[in-house]
């Protein structure tokens, strides 16, 4: 079997969410979506609450491929108790940590191509005790990674972009920033390009932090002072980096046309306009990590979970993008 | 003659800019593009320099009606020299300004229905001791409204946004943000809604300032202290608002289903979901005026002024929103 042949694997996430439904959403939909084989991680009892279709509880990922027309494979990891849609409770916290800890060490130990992670409750999950900021920065801890060298990328199909912080309120950002942040983060993302979408000589555009980008130091001097310094730092490598580009005019059809990601300065700068675009096949990849590493772009969705309403095209495109970036690297070798 | 038949004043901007290609091009395409009668107001010698249409130059605007299947009709701001496609003067600079006066003029005596004013250069403008921050200010002077009661909206097909603030470094956004200043411009907006859109009962979105809307001040505290005093005191006035709400979510296609403008607190935030929607049809227009006026939501572009490259969309666009606000108007009394 080559290693592209793989499955991924899928955390359900929290059990009480929507993850189960849009895992079984997308089994249900497979050939419709054009999606490869995979395998779920988690509670076969989150799946049998709101979805009536065949599990085919595994013992290997490697009975995944075979089982995939009979049912939907499942690694099971059994809550201490049953779970209930729409009420999220302790023993589902520690169940979706159990599921994403697997699912991790499935893709690491190279029996999955990748690692598929469902919506998590960051709330449930520091009540019982996770000290990681998200599933992120745990899944960059398990690989041996520092969080600070790896990178958020929101994918969607006509833009990628890549904020440079994150959830930071909007007025400590201007101080937050710095050239060897905005360099680093430059630099996952130049090589992510290449290690998961196979993009050579990939363009990066840096968005400026300003209004018109400064407008040359008239509306604010951080293009100045801190962007334009680590854009000659990466040019200087040999990296081809446009900017800093006003980000009100770098988000139009044809201006996306002309680079492979965009480096965002703050958190609304990269997920106003691929929300915007692409809201629902907004894809959340973790860029420098060993393995590859996506999510849908949603939460758990407490409110809908349990009423058949979450629309699974997000968890769909996780998937495809995941196995697209899977069958990259695996061709890199 | 009834109100609504009054043509459009649309001055031509600085004649060494796009605005006079972008203007006869409108003209050109008057049946495709459903543009009303409208009269330009600038110099003869800058629209045959890049366009050999006719011209016909007319003494007074209800001239224009009747003459704009022969031409062109033109009022007349012949400048002290002839105009360089591409290369702005202090000449240009006066007749740009002497134009933006006699449409704005026209507007106000209701000689015309409304002003559309075509893209000037703020640089030139200032040489000339121009002591506006731009045209919105001078035409608020001249309609005798305080600045700071009006508000700029950005206007596409399926997107309305107004800035609470604009040209401003983003960190100094924060400090600058008042729940009076919120207040205000989110009352102007509304009542604009009423006023050129016809809305009755015209919705406000107010967008949050930090990601995720603040996450209830876990991320920032300016949607609790500043922004929801300000929707609190709109809706006590009986106003339908609601927010604030995460940038991020607010601006894909069912979000923007649900309200008729979005009030954002900065610059970016209100133009990158436009112009990544809307880039060639953003129409800039001024709220809390007692006269209709548009704008292109573009500059003088002197790089490719006279390459006959401009693209007269948002002209065009600019042209059709400003008469159907001027009829809303008018049929209002």
């Amino acid at each position: 079997m080559s290693p592209s042949l793989l499955p991924l694997a899928v955390s359900l996430g929290d059990p009480s969410g929507i993850g189960p439904e849009v895992v079984a959403k997308c089994w249900d939909s497979r050939h419709a979506l054009g999606l490869p084989p995979f395998v779920a991680v988690g509670d076969p009892r989150s799946l049998s609450e709101v979805w009536n279709g065949p599990i085919a509880v595994v013992s290997d990922p490697r009975e995944a491929e075979g089982a995939f027309e009979r049912g939907l494979p499942l690694l099971a990891v059994v809550a201490a108790e049953a779970s209930v849609a729409g009420q999220p409770s302790t023993a589902g916290a520690h169940c979706s940590l159990d599921s994403l800890e697997l699912a991790v060490g499935l893709a690491r130990s190279g029996s999955c191509s990748g690692v598929v992670t469902g919506p998590v409750s960051k709330h449930q999950l520091y009540s019982i005790g996770f000290a990681h900021p998200g599933q992120t920065e745990f899944v960059a801890e398990r690989c041996g990674i520092s969080p600070g060298n790896v990178a958020m990328m929101l994918a969607g199909p006509s833009l990628r972009t890549v904020p440079v912080t994150t959830h930071l309120p909007l007025r400590e950002v201007a101080d937050r920033l710095s050239s060897a942040l905005i360099e680093a983060r430059g630099r996952v993302t130049l090589r992510g390009l290449q290690r998961n979408f196979g993009i050579a000589e990939p363009t990066l555009a840096v968005a400026g932090f300003n209004p018109h980008a400064g407008e040359n130091g008239a509306l604010g001097r951080e293009e100045i002072e801190v962007i334009m310094p680590a854009i000659e730092a990466l040019r200087a490598e040999g990296w081809d980096v446009v900017g800093p580009m006003p980000a009100d005019t770098m988000f139009h059809t044809s201006a996306r046309a002309r680079y492979d990601a965009a480096l965002c300065m703050y958190h609304d700068q990269a997920l106003i306009p691929l929300k915007a675009l692409h809201f629902e096949e907004g894809v959340n990849m973790t860029l420098g990590l060993p393995i590859v590493r996506t999510a849908p772009d949603h939460g758990t969705a407490f409110d809908i979970a349990g009423e058949d309403r979450a629309d699974p095209r997000a968890m769909a495109a996780a998937i495809r993008v995941a196995a697209q970036c899977a069958a990259t690297r695996a061709a890199q070798g």
